[in-house]
């Protein structure tokens, strides 16, 4: 295929990615396949000659829609949003052209660079404290990693390093090996699984710390600070802690304005993931959320989630940590603050996206959004059989039947079976809820109300034939 | 924007880009920009209000194109190449549209399945033994990663959590903690600086083992055997090692056939790191570059290297080790074998790209580039002035005038500042190489004669300025 070729496929792609996203509440958001499904639909090698382009095309529909969940379908409601808008489309296609890789300034200076100014706009909208910024002489900043597990995962790798380099100034005579196996970070039980998989992967201590139903799912200062004392006696060396603003089970916020002045106070580095709830920060009601970052030493949260950055766009900002990052990796600003030495010119995606939208477009989405779920909650509440099981801060109603675990979970099998919309469930103090997440940058008040309307039905029979 | 104007826009965007990689030889392949330059260029925060597309996409020629490193352009000779074909682009963007993030089989189905199946067709393209391929019922197959650094921590990972295993299994009562300070990793010291990275995150030793010229930078039986036995001497525990099939600074291959029996024998996990080299392994006459992988756990390369698919596109595959990944990770099959939870839908890029150039349209293209490289080869070894410093097996041709380090360095200043050409050196033996990497799609022969008019142009400039 030639670039003559391209302008004319080029052009018919486009028309089919309109016709997929204009037409695909249509669509079953959820697939009827079962496990193995496409294996048989296509040959088991590849061919030797080439095929044709319209060979190829002809196969989206027959093997690859029936087993696509349609995350950009307003009637998706399960996990959390994941970013899709048209300017992050046509900035990631000009990436894919440009087809860079901005593993150092030279690789690309226009990589590297509007990606470090992106970042000093994206802490300039969320107002992060000046020491986040990297601005021309700054020693902070942030950077785009794929995804919030990797985001995490950096941090606490620099974490380490400044736990290892402090306790050996203090102590230049101690071996270094060993000291990794003594220290140890904690985390909420609420936070997200990645987070005790960065643990994993840097062979460090991960310990979880219990929250409440009462505590409204946030990690209390006092149990952090009863753990620290604890684990210090034992000989053990605190060094991390990962705050989580917006849990993933039910959006729940540690609260870092008191965490944050103890972890300082144990030199334990804090850093706070934010991946869902980070965008709507944008907006400054919900600003106060982030309020006590100034404790922090990084923070991240994925764009591509809730900010219209496609996939992948994961940011992390960091404040004085230049020189340890680089020290870790040996690198210059802005590159290689990541595990990839690759990355796309993903930048792009943010400069199109901040532009087309505009502040106030982005924090009119983020609202809606917001609106929306809590219409959602609305309709739940006025139905006596229903509860809701944490409250609604953001896009996220988790909420359930009056009931036994049980029932629940036949509930929601039902809802999924159906496939006209999809959500997906959590356990929260060992109860089985319902997660409904405002998902597509489409959904609007009617899907809200059909999807209650389709809730509300099965649940109906659900309960009709339970045993009397 | 909405769907119709994204039809206008994208169209519009296609024929941008056909325009940008027809002519893009016409353009300065190394940007004239100081460090910083972009700043400048563009307001220090996002806009209250949006902006029209028209405003934004004239700053890509005003803002963006002056910084960009072009890397498609066919007189750019640094680095290694990095994919880039019409039929991936394509895929790409229905990647953006459908916008699924594959991290479970029910976040998508089509997205994981299709990945297990397009790593067999890779499997079978490159001849790897049947353990290496999933079919319907395999413990083997592979999986896509985002970059060859990624895939080497995730094998050492998969390495040392196997170590581990089998330590504790032999003494049950040992304590787990401590075991990771013993543990000893090898690669050669011609490996990629990400294998050495990947120690340093998983907190293990990394001893780097010496190579020589006269060995052809090939890691050696006898060395490895003794660093083994000295470091089981001191209580260390082998556990790891990582050949390279084509090193990034000379394109060295590591004796697998010799190396593989002392790790299968010494228990230790064998990763064969083949990021360049890899794709040149579909073609039977390089195949055998890849003889002794019979003896290796896990293999990685990019296909977002050389065979035709945009970054990013780096494959791991493994023999008879799911349950360990999936120990590790907690998983299912075909997920999270990797860093990142959430990935795009990348297999859709490998299937048209497998489908509209078919394996020997693939085969050709690989064959052209060596030939390529073949042909700058003859007209460095036809001037006296010059030599060749390492055998040119594929598509990279390491060369320097004869003399002193320091006029390399000179003219390879003069190069890059001329900006007609673009190349990067390595260090081999202590001595300041050039590296002549033939990298995009559309280099010709013409192209190559070009450069060497340019070079050879160059370097008697050089060796006049000389002091006689």
């Amino acid at each position: 295929m030639d670039a003559t070729e391209f302008r004319r496929r080029g052009k018919e792609m486009v028309d089919l990615i309109a016709d997929y996203l204009e037409n695909i509440e249509q669509r079953p958001v959820y697939p009827d396949v079962e496990p193995g499904y496409l294996r048989s639909l296509i040959p088991e090698e590849a061919p030797e000659e080439p095929e044709t382009y319209e060979d190829v095309v002809k196969d989206i529909e027959r093997v690859i829609m029936p087993g696509v969940t349609h995350w950009h379908s307003p009637y998706f409601y399960a996990y959390f949003p994941t970013a899709n808008s048209f300017p992050a489309m046509l900035a990631d296609m000009l990436s894919g052209a440009i087809g860079c890789i901005g593993f150092s300034w030279a690789a690309s200076p226009a990589c590297t660079e509007l990606e470090t100014v992106m970042m000093d706009w994206l802490g300039k909208m969320l107002k992060l404290p000046e020491d986040f910024i990297a601005g021309t002489h700054g020693q902070g900043g942030g950077v785009i990693q794929g995804t919030a597990s990797e985001a995490t995962l950096v941090a606490l790798l620099a974490a380490r390093s400044r736990a290892v380099r402090m306790i050996l100034a203090s102590d230049p005579q101690r071996p270094e090996t060993g000291i990794t196996s003594k220290l140890v970070a904690y985390s909420s039980d609420q936070a997200h699984c990645s987070v005790e998989r960065a643990g994993m992967i840097a062979g460090v201590r991960m310990k979880k710390i219990p929250t409440e139903q009462s505590d409204k799912y946030a990690v209390q200062g006092e149990t952090l600070r009863r753990m620290i004392k604890e684990d210090k006696a034992a000989g053990l060396i605190p060094f991390y802690f990962c705050a989580t603003l917006g849990t993933t089970p039910s959006c729940a916020f540690d609260h870092i304005t008191e965490l944050g002045p103890i972890c300082n106070a144990e030199k334990i580095w804090m850093h706070i993931d934010a991946a869902y709830a980070g965008s709507s920060f944008i907006c400054p009601e919900f600003r106060p959320l982030l309020n006590g970052i100034e404790f922090a030493d990084s923070f991240n949260f994925n764009p591509h989630k809730w900010l219209l950055v496609n996939f992948d766009c994961s940011t992390i900002l960091c404040r004085n940590i230049v020189f340890l990052l680089n020290r870790l990796f040996h690198l210059t600003r802005g590159t290689h603050w990541q595990i990839p030495l690759g990355r796309r010119f993903r930048s792009l995606k943010m400069w199109f996206v901040f532009r087309m939208y505009g502040l106030k477009g982005l924090q009119d989405y983020i609202r809606k959004h917001v609106e929306l779920a809590k219409e959602f909650e609305s309709l739940v509440r006025a139905d006596q059989r229903f509860e809701i099981s944490a409250d609604v801060v953001l896009g996220l109603v988790c909420f359930r039947l009056k009931g036994s675990n049980e029932v629940n979970e036949t509930l929601l099998k039902r809802i999924n079976n159906g496939r006209k919309i999809h959500l997906v469930p959590c356990q929260l103090s060992g109860q089985f809820v319902l997660r409904f997440a405002v998902c597509a940058r489409t959904t609007e008040s009617r899907h809200i109300r059909e999807a209650w309307r389709l809730i509300t039905q099965l649940a109906e029979e659900v309960m009709q034939e339970l045993p009397h």
